[in-house]
């Protein structure tokens, strides 16, 4: 027919058309028009490769490829299919084109698999109109529930519920399915490790857990030159040491760890007057929960010390948290045994981001596999993988459901 | 008559209600109506007090005690009767009052003195409604010239000439005198010293050079999860690096140096993303030039040390410089007998603010005396120093002009 992609390249480009901008940017967001044009598209699709297909009652998309057994268990596969603001064509999009493509290959090649294989297109996880990130998995998983979206508003003030069911969908009750019996994610990287090692393929053991921090200290203002030195509560002084032992300590724990402070605002921020208040964030993330509340607890430790030490007032509050999320050691074995046996490279790895598959990861076996972004950028227009890359992506896929569904 | 203040209390009073605020603050700019108004009341007092009074031609206010003797030089007391937007009541003000009182006191007591005396009300110091400071001063000892005003606006967009003529003055030639022996200033502290050390006069030795720096340090955004430590271009790691070692240079100076970075930008600001760019500023301070100089040279060469080893770009752009103005050492010592022999207390000290006297002391003998600030706080409302100490600042400047002029 011509309606519908015929490889990986087009596939790309075509559902980027959904919210797609002059830039090569994808604005798609949570029950936005874009956002149910693609899923609309995404369901002809589906259909088109003999997928049966159906909404669940918060705008989810599934396309199933069922076993004959009546009682067969189900291999679900798939990524989300928002975007954030100005993103790019890969993040989320990927993971639903492999699915569908994977699950049309195995049809075609192998008829009916013995476990129900399906793909499914999560209608959010950015967390870019609602504040509120993960919710088509969050409420699959039964995670989340509806109470979760209540009072929650975007930029404009439109409700979530409201915005639900401009988009068709009802605050009906959420019926949590008992038949999942693995979780798959394909998903561009994000960040710059596989390209950095050269490999195709990253297998991730963990996806990891964040701690984020706002610390506000407060000292006193005074005029730069006619306040003695060492008669000076210089708040920035105090953050200054605070932030350079931040690094310090990090460095003395694995490489594992990340740590970062990305925003920080002064006051008053006068040249001339020393600062009476800084406040910055710190960003932390490892995939071992002890050994990231053990760095947590060490920095916070020596904040308070440098600020004794400064006589400056400090509050350090956890405005953010996420547990670490194991991924199956035995589908990634499968999975190293497949990239091995097919000459693929890969790389065994963590995920430093947040993902549909964290969520899957507390209720059945689930891993995540990534290909490759160029100079690790994302979320942007710039994000980028070649197609010869996306196509390694989709042929590991195959083979892992070939092996665990026929 | 009841119209002129009998008493220093009641000239700070005077003297704050034009341009007087609700909040105790004080707005008197350049060449407005309470700029103006304050102008000629301060003109009526000093005549009131028996003094010759003129203006120049950019408005700068004198009152005049003439020595019998024609070709007698003169010793210049006061300071300038602009303020800060919601400045102080003692800032620039006391030196101009004390200096009309000292007068006065001396001729009734003593009549006319061998040399002449005379008082001066600068019309600006500040900097506050026209990015340029010290235009009294800075005339009036051949500095500065009208080139210096061309192409000057204030945030209204009125140009500095314009203000300057509707406020009375014109653009004629300026004529610098030549007579001017001494300039002497009495001025409020504007920093803790004095009080911390529990001394009534503080001898200023030198007003300090000041160098402003501006540091730009640019590195790479990325996704704060996904970027390994070691493959960060983090610009905040960079320049908290910079600034901490800033600190510890500072401390190996001597106690004269002061340093602070008052001013920070992050860009972009943001949490979850690494910054890619950080400006901040660098203020030091020091009366010795040779000092200060290779204190600024020892911190620019760690920056640049800093930004090579993380792999960052860095500019350090000077933006603002001062020379270190040393105050006279014979009047200083005049003045420090005159407190022995008193019982006042007194505390030798550098000014790390600047001043009118910075530019007198390029072309006469001259000093700065301070009086306590309370908390150190200047341009600001909560400014104040209390009577009796102003009290004390009076009586010393009246036995200095005793001595130097009878």
């Amino acid at each position: 027919m011509g309606q519908f992609p015929i490889n990986i390249e087009e596939a790309i480009e075509w559902l980027a058309s959904f919210g797609g901008e002059l830039d090569g940017g994808v604005t798609r967001t949570l029950y936005s028009q874009p956002w149910k044009e693609a899923q609309q598209a995404l369901k002809g699709w589906m259909e088109d490769a003999g997928l049966l297909t159906n909404y669940d009652s918060i705008g989810n998309l599934f396309g199933r490829l069922p076993s004959p057994h009546p009682n067969a268990k189900t291999i679900l596969i798939g990524s989300h299919v928002d975007t954030v603001k100005s993103g790019g064509k890969y993040d989320g999009a990927f993971g639903i084109i492999a699915g569908i493509m994977a699950l049309d290959f195995l049809k075609k090649k192998y008829g009916q698999p013995a476990i129900n294989l399906e793909v499914v297109s999560f209608c959010e996880e950015e967390g870019s109109r609602f504040p509120l990130a993960l919710w088509g998995s969050g409420m699959m998983t039964g995670l989340y529930s509806y109470k979760d979206i209540v009072d929650i508003k975007d930029s404009e003030g439109i409700s979530f519920e409201t915005a639900m069911m401009a988009a068709g969908f009802v605050n009906s009750e959420y019926r949590v399915r008992k038949d999942i019996q693995t979780f798959i994610e394909l998903h561009i990287e994000q960040g710059p490790t596989l390209e950095k090692v050269e490999k195709s393929i990253g297998i991730v053991k963990a996806i990891v857990g964040q701690k984020r921090f706002r610390i506000t200290v407060k000292g006193e203002s005074n005029h730069v030159g006619t306040t003695s030195m060492k008669w000076r509560r210089d708040a920035l002084h105090g953050a200054v040491n605070m932030i350079h032992d931040l690094y310090e300590i990090a460095k003395k724990s694995d490489e594992d760890l990340v740590t970062s402070v990305g925003q920080l605002f002064l006051e008053p921020n006068v040249p001339n007057v020393i600062p009476n208040q800084v406040q910055f964030t710190v960003d932390a993330r490892h995939p071992n929960e002890s050994v990231l509340r053990s760095f947590c607890q060490q920095f916070s430790q020596q904040f308070q010390e440098h600020a004794k030490k400064k006589d400056l007032n400090i509050h350090v509050e956890m405005w953010h948290e996420v547990q670490p999320a194991q991924m199956d050691n035995k589908l990634n074995e499968i999975i190293q045994n497949i990239c091995t046996s097919s000459a693929i490279s890969f790389y065994r790895m963590n995920s430093g981001a947040g993902h549909d598959a964290q969520l899957f990861a507390r209720v059945c076996p689930t891993t995540i596999l990534f290909v490759p972004s160029q100079g690790g950028i994302s979320h942007s227009p710039l994000e980028y993988t070649s197609t010869k890359e996306l196509e390694t992506g989709l042929e590991v896929l195959i083979q892992i459901l070939h092996q665990l569904a026929y």
